[in-house]
């Protein structure tokens, strides 16, 4: 509370950041093959031996390979890395940007309000340390990966993602998997870097990757790879500092944030992103017109498109790496909104309907969209195309205001991509179940097959205070149908501004939503996750169960609450059920005696061996239920 | 932890038990037309004015009605009630079934082992006081719902629970809401008593309802009515006492809970359960087979015929309303686990399993199935046929040994209703997304459409700590396709023994996902409630927002966190926000310059009147942001 008079940067609490690997996982690094310094952090966990039966009856240790997992952590849970946040984590990717000799640096920055702060004392002990001179492209080129990815170039950053997408996962690929229903998604069993370049031309993928943002790890947004997941941050009038939003970064990305939105309306905003960007290996997201009408004092109708043109060079300097424009938000469309329960409750979509109303004019970044493309693709913004119209409830799912803008949002894709822009689509919003599926229908065929981003759906309204499930529900359905990336919803939604807590709770429900999706479209490298968990589950070893799922330190947490101690680790039964009853124990007996009637019996096999195997195992086993 | 020699019941905890009704809401009695003594709970919510703009622009209060809504919680919430744990609730329902004249009053119990516990001494301070006589049907007569219902009687439960699913939502009928896909199930405007008669005389629903339960507040379970959620509760060899499992049946209800299975596996099951159905108004659940186990040491091999006898006639006297009993898991299939990642997972499929292979033996509940209806129908207990051989991951997902089970269960449900046993089908388990649906086609299919009980399932297994969410997910989606009631699954699952929070955490997870699954089949009496809510969320009426919501309590608190007082609960934003980016309160403004233009304006009734009422709209709407 109360924070809107910030006054310095603490540093206390800026070296109190989250750093530290999860507990049994080290970093790897996998490298590139055709571009110095692709080099693609993943994260390793080891796992401990199974103790298992020989042909003798003896029992012995058999090693259990590791398994890699994708990681979005960054360097903070790298123990080699050395993590100042006053001067930013590694840049690697700065070469390769300049090596494509297709950007220069400018002097200092281009927008007005951007040098005003940067040259207003009183600022001083906010600001981010040392001066940095943003990149631009030399005249008026595209320097997007769409561009490059059209040209036939593979770059740096798109072998990059190819190798993270992958995650080694050949490991795994002997194993079986359920066959998916992928809705028209292709997932190739080896994802190459021309898989990825061919996508990013398509328009059907994009690697949001701002050239001011050397600090980022590459990643990719489209149906065809991981279903990934976004984690909203952000201060208010009301709330929150500086370092409490570079943590809620650190934060969210450790417990597996794809990308992140700062969404701060409060005071320093500019000052806060700069540290956020600075510090961020994932890309960050904005919705520039929030800041804009701070700049006006909140009166929306005071916007003008200058004032946003220089907001978003300001932005596109710090390193932003895509904007939500709500673009879509039509004069015409404004009174479709009119019957609904709750109108208009996208922040931005609220905003641009008032501008529109008070001038009586069309939506200035509906007019000005080709200027719009032309200041993205010289930094490589990505659009994310706002739905300002989405709806705010059940009953104002899928109606005529949301899929009018949601046409106008196919129109200006096709516009941004002849600018060579990458774009995604926003998404709803509160949609019952029954209506998410028409939602995903209607985004691939209107928007030509561009992400779709969506925020849930949450499907029903009742549930305030637990509407990180709600949401995960409908995220988990649309990212099945195939929605690219899944904005979380935290259990704050409609109450509350989210802490730490909320920002994992919501973090994790949607790392579940992503999973789940993946899992239900087959991906080639979902499942064999899920085995190892589970695998890890019927032998006891509890450490790996623990380690091997999305919140490893919960699920010790849990565990011990009830049966504490590192011996009940190694217990072979859980607090649940207790010795006597537990069927993961009566099942190892189960297989042990169907091992010794060979696998799968036949009926008849069965019925011959059963009678004189009986005796056996009842001797064998007379004292199954070990007190432990 | 350590409660397995717990000595006494405390007075004070059990005095200290949560009652009182939810915030804003109050319990109504609606009185049925046919039966005396037919009252049903209902909980009424309260709302607040809406301060509206009349024609003539003056701001006045318009009254909202009360929302009424199912009601779960027992007496627990009525302020009227004098709540006395050690006499149990009132037992209204007993003279209804005495007035049908097929029952009686035994002498005493007939469970031999129900005896030695009444007799025992040592016991004197966990009993529950008081002495019982329990009833049974005349001459082995069938005294079930199914066989009132086959001769065509409607009984008071029946009109109980036609009235309870109407939940006078008459009121809401007039609203439009959005078309639902109920995948064949089909759910009448309004629902008779005839309507119930029928559909339990077809099977399709069951009320479980044991004439030794007159505590109970009838409810039924079938897809052609509101899904429902079942909360487990019960100790465990190394945790908990009798007065934390009826706090937690008390607690689970109050959050809705329709039905409670005490799944003790510890000692004093019999007592424990004792004090849970004299206090409970919702059905309860067991599984026989873990006190039978319990009854022979742990040693599954052990089990007789006679002992599970003797234990489902003791707990049928009770008043246990529903019994799982595993009797699909047959000698043969056995061997079909054996090549599963998690091989038997439930934990009385484990024991049955063990029993078959030391004994050679068909499985006991299967050879004395008829034996079993006849106990079952002298009682009206209703069967939960297990499903012992449910996946326990994903990898196990609808397989052979799963679906060879189901089929058992559907030969077992038509002998059932041979005897007029009430019948539901258990299942799955951990499935993921897109094998879902193929779970309940084959269950209605292959189990004559008997309502199907489902656990989760959950859709994926890396998430130990938040399986609540990583079932919701399925839960809701299996609702929609046509579960008829959701067992719960709590954070603590495979970890742990769930306390209260999870207790609440789990149902709140699956009343999320019982009313997600009702909206999307479109159930007239679900979308209302949103619709109330959201109205509520858009007017800032606050409290409203909160009481409308499943948990009230919770989405207070949250809000208060970042907004306290009871002043922000009227101020017109949320402190997500903060008062510039409110976008309901945007929406306001446009609602109001729509309606001056006439409503849905076409586009050209709009340009022309845009133009000159943009001026207007600027001088009304000069400071619309104000600071409050």
């Amino acid at each position: 509370m109360a924070n809107t008079r910030q006054q310095g940067v603490d540093d206390a609490r800026l070296n109190g950041i989250t750093c530290g690997p999860l507990p049994g996982s080290r970093k790897i690094m996998v490298p590139g093959a055709r571009h110095a310094g692709v080099r693609v952090p993943m994260r390793e966990v080891k796992l401990s031996p199974t103790r298992a039966k020989g042909p003798d009856g003896q029992s012995r240790l058999v090693e259990n390979a590791p398994i890699t997992v994708y990681d979005t952590s960054g360097p903070y849970t790298d123990p080699e890395a050395r993590i100042d946040l006053r001067r930013g984590i590694a840049t690697d990717r700065r070469a390769w940007v300049l090596s494509r000799n297709d950007v220069e640096e400018l002097p200092g920055l281009t927008s007005e309000y951007g040098r005003a702060r940067m040259e207003d004392p009183a600022l001083a002990a906010l600001r981010f340390p040392g001066e940095r001179r943003p990149l631009r492209a030399k005249g008026g080129r595209a320097v997007s990966q769409m561009a490059y990815a059209k040209r036939g170039e593979v770059t740096p950053e798109m072998e990059y993602v190819a190798i993270r997408e992958q995650a080694r996962v050949e490991a795994a690929m002997g194993r079986t998997h359920h066959r998916g229903e992928a809705f028209g998604a292709v997932m190739p069993r080896e994802i190459t870097p021309e898989f990825v370049r061919d996508e990013i031309a398509r328009g059907r993928a994009i690697i949001p990757a701002n050239i001011n943002h050397p600090e980022l790890e590459p990643m990719i947004i489209g149906r065809n790879f991981r279903v990934k997941v976004n984690a909203n941050i952000g201060n208010s009038a009301v709330a929150s500092t500086i370092e409490d939003e570079v943590e809620k970064m650190v934060w969210s990305i450790r417990w597996g944030a794809d990308t992140v939105m700062d969404l701060s309306t409060g005071r320093n905003i500019h000052e806060t992103r700069e540290w956020i960007v600075r510090n961020s290996p994932v890309p960050i997201g904005t919705v520039p017109i929030y800041q804009a009408l701070e700049k006006v004092g909140g009166r929306a109708e005071d916007l003008t498109w200058e004032l946003f043109r220089d907001t978003i060079i300001e932005q596109a300097e710090q390193g932003v790496d895509y904007f939500t424009i709500h673009a879509g938000v039509l004069l015409r469309y404004i009174p479709l909104t009119a019957k609904r329960v709750t109108g208009i409750v996208s922040r931005g979509g609220s905003i641009l309907a008032k501008w529109c109303l008070a001038h009586h004019q069309e939506n200035f970044l509906y007019t000005h969209f080709d200027e719009l493309c032309e200041i993205m693709r010289a930094y490589d913004v990505s659009f994310s195309l706002g739905d300002g119209l989405r709806p705010g409830s059940i009953a104002d799912a899928n109606d005529e205001a949301q899929f009018a803008e949601l046409t106008t949002l196919g129109e200006l894709t096709r516009k941004a991509w002849n600018h060579d822009v990458q774009v995604m689509i926003e998404g709803p919003g509160h949609v019952p179940m029954q209506l998410i599926h028409e939602n995903m229908k209607k985004q691939l065929e209107l928007c030509h097959e561009a992400p779709f981003y969506t925020l849930g759906p949450l499907t029903t309204d009742i549930a305030p205070g637990y509407d990180h499930i709600t949401s995960a529900i409908g995220a988990a359905m649309i990212g099945w149908f195939g929605t690219a990336m899944l904005c979380y919803v935290t259990p704050k939604e409609h109450l509350g501004l989210p802490d730490k807590d909320d920002v994992r709770d919501g973090v994790m429900a949607y790392k579940i939503a992503a999973h789940a999706a993946d899992l239900a479209k087959g991906h080639p490298g979902a499942q064999h996750r899920d085995d190892a968990l589970s695998r890890a589950r019927f032998e006891f070893r509890w450490e790996d169960q623990f380690n091997l799922g999305l919140d490893p330190e919960r699920a010790q947490e849990f565990h011990d609450e009830t049966l504490p101690g590192e011996g009940s680790k190694l217990s072979h039964f859980c607090s649940m059920c207790g010795p006597k009853f537990c069927s993961m124990k009566i099942t190892e007996e189960v297989r042990d005696y169907a091992a010794s009637q060979g696998n799968l019996v036949p009926e008849n096999a069965l019925a011959r061996g059963m009678r004189e195997k009986s005796e056996e195992f009842l001797k064998k086993g007379g004292e199954i239920y070990r007190e432990e």
